[in-house]
């Protein structure tokens, strides 16, 4: 027997007919002798419906009330929720936010969770009860209705397995489970059993976009093991983890230590439409990054790889840098329009790179990760074009036109891809 | 300067252009230095698409879930009013029925007000904040949320005026006051200037669906002065009551001592559909109509009408009443079933009948109203099957073919006939 919190995204509660498919996977786990809770998401479209009304009343509108707008969207899947596990004979009842109540800071829009009392869910859970809770919002301490920005659902989830020390918190997706790289570019993309925080954490912020950051980020903190599994199943079929034996289905995001046999490399991430920046001949001083990337801060852009080598005369150096290929102009100006503060000979740039990534915490023991990398861009004759590095991930910036190519060649060199059937 | 309570429907909140057309007309009441608070229904067909997925996900669901779901209409136009108000300039917050708290019984899906605290409202209101309500529902004292049944939102607003001792209640609907008959069947029907709660109840619960009874009965507890407006007109054309004068435009429904000059009869309504049933040589003797009416009510069929005269011979007696159409064989099934307790000699009655009243406060001080009203129809050969009176009401029932002309008539008959431009 378990205790699990389990989470129902927006195409996983699209219709009256999605939330009655999902409820199936919560009655197995509840015949299975588990306490279950439920997070649910908006039914899908709703919240674009709600936020697209909010701007249409006024471009400037109060957050508390764009606020208390948009969080009516998970009160009507959480009560038909409820409904529905009822109707399965399943002793149920929704909680808005406020009601359990999840309480969180004022910042509306974006707010973030100060304390959940699990006291009212313990009780539920502990009589056989499962309480469905609106993911994605909040309560102020001024009684308002907060909501925790877009994707905030999955953050939900995790406070809730936090608050009521759940064994684990099962995300419902569209998606089976994290994988190797995305299957779309490599065919022999792996589903991974095992992934650690940290791994996790630098995939969704290069692309894998399974798992929010926020709510990876807290489920670290508190140790919150996270299942990322599909709602679209057949909820009755066998549950069979990814290595063919009884177990959960999905991808485990977990502590490290949990996994005995670490990949050196889990998975490559590929980012497209980044722009690089390179100012030539920089006067090597204190300061001058800071005046740099103070500029483009000022201007709110997003700087993503930054490399500086050593000045190879001690007197100028050189700076690279990528931004958004949206972003690249603005750049330029900002970097023009600094140049009394930042001395540097000449600027030069282009759009269009594409960032490859390899992501293990395996890393950190081996040697040569790194060299595996630039061995196998130069068997392909890929030139590589910046190089950034950090604890558990390398990457590197090329040509987009080699993006899949490189995808495809690190996938097959760091030994991740499927093997035949 | 005067405290107003303001009313808007589905229609008129059913797109954000029209909810900032709404807000035009408080704006033009907050300009004049009034204060106002606003209580808004869901936008239009929001509702039954809310009570339609309840119904879906299952036909015996949990009446708290329902109103869970269901009350999310509600808060999603507040919200969207109060942004667009701010958009004018006018200082305006949204507050869910639970946050003001509007407090009411534990009846889910049909809950009454058991208590509203005015002290946030007020407070707002005295430092020219408009505060943006959710009709239609409130908060249970096991703190879940609760609705009050369909059109409950006019029993909002009158609750909301008499908490902050509003001086009256504006209803903008999508009509622009009460009239002396159907417009449809009338052309030259008028709008009442004034109109006395009792007139109203009668005329609501006779099918001018204008106001909800409940909001009537309400506003005449608490002497809310009601007025029954269109949110439709220009809300920057002259403010010209139905009599022509600067005013507020609609129909004010009002204490009987405020209507100066009283109409004798106010308004012709006309109830269609209704079966009428005899029960003839009925044995006159205690008990008789407890057994017929209890029959009736066992099997939850309202009755209407209701007539019974003296016995003749001193041993029995005629019992006739009236039943809406679609319980007709209901009602005779239950009346045969009951036959042990209730010795009659036979049975008669038809469907397809049609009850015309006529309505007015000045029936009490006026002798000769009836009597227009059967000259009426004598004159226009139509042949009364049924009459009952009450203190401010005539009605007759008549065949369903007579129905129009015995209202044209009547309207005529009794002066209410609009004169030519």
């Amino acid at each position: 027997m378990a205790r699990i919190v389990v989470k129902f995204g927006g195409t996983s509660v699209a219709t009256v007919e999605r939330i009655r498919h999902a409820a199936r996977h919560i009655k197995r786990e509840v015949d299975a002798g588990n306490e279950v809770a439920v997070v649910v998401s908006a039914m899908s479209g709703k919240t674009n419906e709600l936020v697209g009304w909010v701007n249409e009343a006024s471009k400037f509108h109060d957050a508390r009330e764009y606020d208390a707008v948009v969080a009516s969207g998970e009160q009507v899947t959480a009560g038909l929720m409820a409904i529905v596990l009822a109707d399965m004979g399943i002793e149920s009842r929704s909680f808005a936010g406020w009601q359990v109540p999840i309480r969180t800071d004022d910042a509306h829009g974006a707010a973030r969770i100060a304390e959940i009392d699990p006291s009212e869910l313990d009780k539920r859970m502990k009589s056989g009860w499962v309480p469905v809770i609106t993911g994605f919002q909040g309560v102020a301490p001024s009684g308002r209705v907060t909501t925790l920005g877009r994707g905030g659902s999955d953050t939900s989830a995790v406070a809730v397995a936090a608050a009521v020390g759940a064994d684990r918190c099962d995300i419902y997706t569209d998606v089976d489970g994290v994988y190797t790289t995305d299957p779309r570019i490599v065919s022999r993309a792996r589903r991974l059993s095992k992934i650690a925080f940290e791994e996790m954490l630098e995939m969704a912020s290069l692309g894998a976009k399974v798992l929010m950051i926020r709510s990876v980020e807290m489920a670290m903190a508190h140790k919150v093991r996270l299942v990322v599994r599909s709602s679209f199943e057949d909820p009755d079929a066998p549950q069979i983890g990814p290595d063919g034996l009884p177990g959960v289905p999905g991808t485990l995001v977990c502590d490290e230590d949990e996994i005995m046999e670490k990949q050196i490399v889990s998975g490559i991430t590929l980012a497209r439409g980044e722009a690089k920046i390179t100012l030539r001949g920089v006067k090597d001083k204190p300061g001058v990054a800071a005046a740099v990337f103070g500029a483009l801060a000022d201007q709110s852009i997003v700087v993503d790889m930054i490399v500086q080598n050593i000045a190879d005369d001690g007197a100028s150096t050189d700076i690279t840098f990528t931004v958004p290929d949206s972003e690249y102009d603005k750049a330029v100006n900002a970097i023009e329009g600094a140049r009394s503060a930042v001395d540097f000979r000449h600027l030069t740039g282009s759009r269009g790179g594409a960032k490859i990534s390899v992501v293990g915490v395996g890393m950190r023991s081996h040697a040569g990760v790194a060299s595996t990398m630039f061995r196998a861009m130069a068997d392909r004759g890929i030139n590589i074009q910046l190089i950034t590095t950090s604890e558990i991930k390398t990457s590197v910036l090329i040509d987009d036109e080699y993006a899949e190519l490189a995808v495809r060649t690190l996938h097959t060199y760091y030994g991740l891809d499927m093997k035949d059937a």
